[in-house]
Formats: C-alpha cells, structure tokens, sequence
C-alpha cells in the first residue's frame, strides 16, 4: 500500500478532528477582521494549495460577501510593484511553510498593510512565523509527494473560517458529522472508481470539469492525475469549456464530471447534455439524484445503486450528497483515489512522482 | 487564406491606431477611480477575454499598485452572494459585449456600488449599456471564431489604461511605434514559426509555458492551439511547472517557451534548463539576447539571425525585444501563427472551430 492510499484514507478522522477542535482563532481572525474594515481578500498558494486558495474564493464571496482574488507573486518578488494592501486580508496556504515565495509575498503584504493569515501543516515554518495568524491544518506528517491529506484539511480550515464569519452554524454541524461520513463512504464504495483505472490507463489526455466551488475540485483532480499518473489532465470550468476547449474534445476523449450538488448541478447536467452529443465518454461524479435528472425515462436498476452501471457513454461515481458548499471535501475523494490507481496501472510510484520534491523552491 | 491570417495580420494597425487615439476616456476612468479611493479592481472575463484579463492584473499591480481579482460569476449568478464592490472599479472584457453572464456581472457589480468598465469591441452591446464607461477595441468586424485582432486590441486599451494612472509616458509612446513596428516584424519573420507545424502536427499534447505579464501569452496561446488545432495545450506559469506538472514530462514532449525580455527572463531560463535535463522538446520564443544567455558559449551564426537555428532539443522563434511590460502584444503573434499553421496541418478549418460560436451563451 502506497503512503498516498493510506494518506487519502486518513481524511475523514483529520477532518472531523478539525471540525471539534477550538474555534477560538478563528473567531480571532473574524473579529480583527473586522474590526479592521477589510475589504478584500487576496490568497497566496501554488500548486494544491492554490486549487484549496479557488474554494476560499467562493466562500469569501458568498460567507462574507468580499471580492477576492489569487495573488501575483512575481508582481511583487520580480517586478517589485508597490502594492497598498491596506483593508485587505492575506490568506497564504501552504503545506509545509517553506516555499520561498510564498512566505516572501505574505511577509510583503504584511509591511503594505495588511492582515495576515497563514494556513498551513507546519506550524513552525517560516510561514506561519511571518503571519500575524497561523491556522494549522493539524492532518500529521504527509509522506507522499502529492499532497492529499492536507489539501482536505485546507478546505476544512477554510470552511471553519468563512463559516466563523458568518456564523453559518449548519456548515458547522455538518463539517463535524455529515462530511466525514460521506468521506467515508466514497472510500468504502471505491469499486466504481477502481472499475475506471483500466479503461483510462491508455489515455494521454483527458478532461476534468466543474462549477463553483468544485471548480476546485476539477483543478486539484487534474493536478493530481498530471503529477501522479503523468497524463495530461487539464481542468475547465463547465462555463469556460464552451468558450473553446470544447472544439478539441474528440470522440472517445474521457471527461470527468462532477455535479455533487446544489445550484450549479443543473448547469453541469447541460454542459454534460453537449458533451453527450460529440460522443466523448464521461465519467460522472454525482449522486444518484443526479443521474436520474439526466436520464429521467431511465430508471436506476440495482446495478445502479452499486455505482457499477455502465452506458454507452456514461460510467457514473456515485457520491453521498452533502451541502453543495462542503461538497468538495467529499468529491475529491474519487479523484485521488482515481490519480492513486492510475499511478499504479502506468507502473508509476504514486508516493514519488517523477522531478517532484516536497518543498518547491521558486521565486 | 483564412480570416484568422487575415486578422492576425491586421494587428500592428490596430494597436497604433488604439494608442493615437484620443485618450479622454481612460483619463476620466482614472481619476473617477482615484476620487472614489478605489481600492481593488476585478476583471470579468471569459475565454480569451479572461486572458486579456490576466495581462491587466499585472498592470494593475505594477502600475496602480493596487491588489485584483478575477470574478466568479457564479458566486453571483448561481449562489446569489451579497458582494460588498464600494471602492472597486471592476472591468468586464468581451470581444461582443454579448455573452449573458459576463454582462449580468458587470450590471450587478454596478448594483454593488462599483465604478464599471467595459473593454468591448461592439459599442452598443448590452455590457458597453450597462457599464459606466465603455472603452472601444476597434478592431473592427472579427469574422473568424478565434479571436485574435481582438485579444491584442484588448491588451492594447489595458495598458492604455493603467499607462494613463501611473502616468508612464514610456509605455504610450512604445505603444504608438516601438511595439507595433516588432508587431510588423513578427508578422514578417514567420518562417520560424512555419517551419514549426510539421513537427508538432502529430503531437495530441503540448506544453506552454511562461511567467508575470507573458502567462497571459501562455494561457492564450494554449487556448488558440486547442481551439483551432484540436491539441490538449497545456498553459503554466514557469514557477506553478515545477509543482507538480513537471512529473508528467515525457522526453519528446513539446514544451512552447516564451522569455521575450525583462525580469521574468532569468527564471524562464532556468526553467528551460530543468527542461532540457528532461530531454523535452523546447521550443524558445525569444530575443537573441536570450538565446545567447542559455548558451553562453555559442555564437549565433548565419542561420540564427534568420532565426531558424535547430539543435537537438530547441528549436527558436525569434522576437523583436521590447520593453516587458509591453511584450505581450508582440510575444502573441507568434503563438496565433502557430495555432491557425497547426489547424491546417491538421485539416481543420481555422476560422471555424468545431462546436464553437461567436458568442458563447453561459450563466
């Protein structure tokens, strides 16, 4: 067993373990906050951590109602631009603290003016030395390259913090119960998924898409198909794919859908409608409720309920269905379980991808 | 010859033209920002436009030194969030001020409290209506389905733009003839670029790769070749490749690199000697000056200066240097030849992509 299959495992107890622990920090960073009239929040991240700093996007908008954007590091440690950051709070996520320009851009935020906050995995790190607030993702040591373990435990933080804002105590409650137990359940109910890795094997190229907040999850599937199985995986938001990228979807290119839930389901069910009809082959990431509105004539036999039902065009990875705002802490499941076995199936080590190091050290 | 050549060719007028045009608009955009203390901009955009968009980030940093978010629609239009915009210009790009969500954002950040801009090419399109100040491209009717005349043109009116905040006179004068005349000359020395396509018209997958104001020139160009060549391009910043994306480099694979000038150059560079450890395939957009950097102890010869220099792993395109923050606007070109020389190598259409319209109807 790789330490990434044992690590992807451990996610549901890390983050339930999130969930109950004291919330006192985070009421701390709301408060100050604030207090202080932020108007705007920017994260900084690379990597895995960027695709959890996308699902801090969408929370900051609809929990507290801020913009928010995505920092440039090289604006600042290559072009030197003089940025005020005054009423902003700056948000660095981090696995391990250490990557060089991350640390270097929110110790700049922090001489322009604004708040800091450090998420990451390792508390002593320069990081989180260098932020008026670390929030620690407390997910253990992650041996494997690719980061899974933490990545979840990012979105936890981040959930807890703009749900600590919002005193949104329903995203609360189900972060301690319904989220780990549908975690555990799309790692008990793997079959689906490890029924994928044959028929994908072969592929060079595929195609991961999603809306809202699991637009995160389709980047961080990619990125972990591309890092781990190295196939060229590339992810697109259902809107954005229609300005384009649908124009080099073969038939037979595989797509890999999710529609876990709430408002943007109906919208993925249309994008999933077009790609039907240009015969690519879809791999959906869905529960059954989904599944029933794109087919309504067809109904689920008891292959279905198994999640081994298999069309023409259409092999489905049924989910347990959560609240579409924690929903990508259980959709991801089934793309790193899927990037794990893919891995495996190309005679890769999952644990060491090639050219890969933990810490990356870029300015 | 298709429109797509046709349009590409027409870019060096069009941006002189934008650049001596009268400059009243971006000068009242200014200072209504400035007396409103704006403190942060967001872009809307889609496709090419979000491309657009990425360039004006960087600007807005370097120039205004004021933080910039790409928008979310969704968070908008699906999750219906609350967003504070008091003291943001926000700034919607769209080559026809037609597609729905991108008009409906604008018109719901000028509900918000939001100073609004339109970058459009269509004057009395829906979004020029809804937005306080509409900024023309110009750039005329564009008939073919890939955008290209008006990305440039896009580019043009945002550095117009943030050169009118920050005052920077060198930039508008570049703009009016140092920066279309390397524009011509891209235009002209296409040979490098055409003796490209051959060698990568078999290739399902490619690499682009660049950092700081050129990741707009990677994102782009990757858009371009899958659009119109039907390849999976794969677009990164030159730091985000070394987190992750670099494990699934196979050697042969074609690596696109842009290194046209400035401080972004040296850490382009030594990306592309990691790659060339990897025995990718690279292919060097660039001046000669950067060629000469890579390769210390090789002199140019004959065949260098008419830019078709072929050695084992790198193959160059050769550019005209301008100054960075301008070198967007001719690092494109090349990347717009290649795709439309790659559509038909691969027997396709350039000017119509499969399954794509001109305006793409998304919420």
């Amino acid at each position: 067993v790789s330490d990434m299959d044992t690590e992807i495992r451990e996610q549901p107890g890390i983050v339930a373990s999130l969930a109950a622990a004291d919330s006192t920090p985070y009421g701390e960073v709301c408060r100050a906050a604030k207090s202080a009239h932020v108007q705007f929040v920017l994260y900084i991240g690379r990597g895995t951590s960027d695709n959890a700093a996308v699902y801090g996007q969408y929370l900051t908008a609809t929990r507290a109602g801020l913009p928010s954007g995505l920092a440039l590091p090289s604006a600042t440690t290559l072009y030197e631009a003089e940025l005020n950051l005054r009423h902003s709070l700056v948000i660095a996520i981090s696995q391990s603290g250490e990557t060089p320009d991350v640390a270097e851009t929110l110790a700049y935020a922090q001489t322009q003016g604004a708040l800091t906050v450090a998420v990451t995995n390792n508390i002593s790190s320069p990081l989180a030395s260098a932020a008026s607030w670390a929030l620690p993702t407390s997910a253990g040591i992650e041996r494997a390259v690719a980061a899974t373990k933490t990545y979840t435990a990012e979105l936890a933080v981040l959930a807890l913090l703009w749900a600590t804002w919002a005193d949104d105590r329903s995203l609360l409650a189900d972060l301690r119960e319904t989220v780990p137990a549908a975690m555990q359940q799309a790692l008990e109910s793997s079959d689906s998924v490890n029924a994928l890795a044959p028929g994908l094997v072969d592929s060079e190229q595929l195609l991961v898409v999603a809306r809202g907040y699991n637009l995160a999850t389709a980047l961080e599937t990619s990125l972990k198909i591309q890092e781990t199985a190295g196939i060229s995986a590339l992810a697109y938001s259902g809107a954005d794919l229609m300005h384009g990228p649908i124009a080099m979807l073969d038939p037979g290119m595989p797509v890999i859908c999710f529609a876990p839930s709430g408002k943007t389901q109906g919208s993925m069910l249309q994008v999933i409608s077009t790609l039907r009809g240009r015969g690519v082959r879809i791999v959906l990431v869905a529960p059954e409720s989904a599944l029933a509105l794109l087919d309504p004539n067809q109904r689920p036999g008891s292959q279905t309920r198994k999640g081994r039902r298999k069309e023409k065009d259409l092999e489905w990875v049924p989910l347990m269905e959560v609240q579409e705002v924690l929903s990508p802490l259980v959709a991801i499941i089934p793309g790193q379980l899927l990037a794990c076995n893919l891995a495996v199936a190309r005679r890769r080590d999952p644990d060491r991808p090639r050219g890969l190091s933990k810490v990356t050290h870029t300015r």
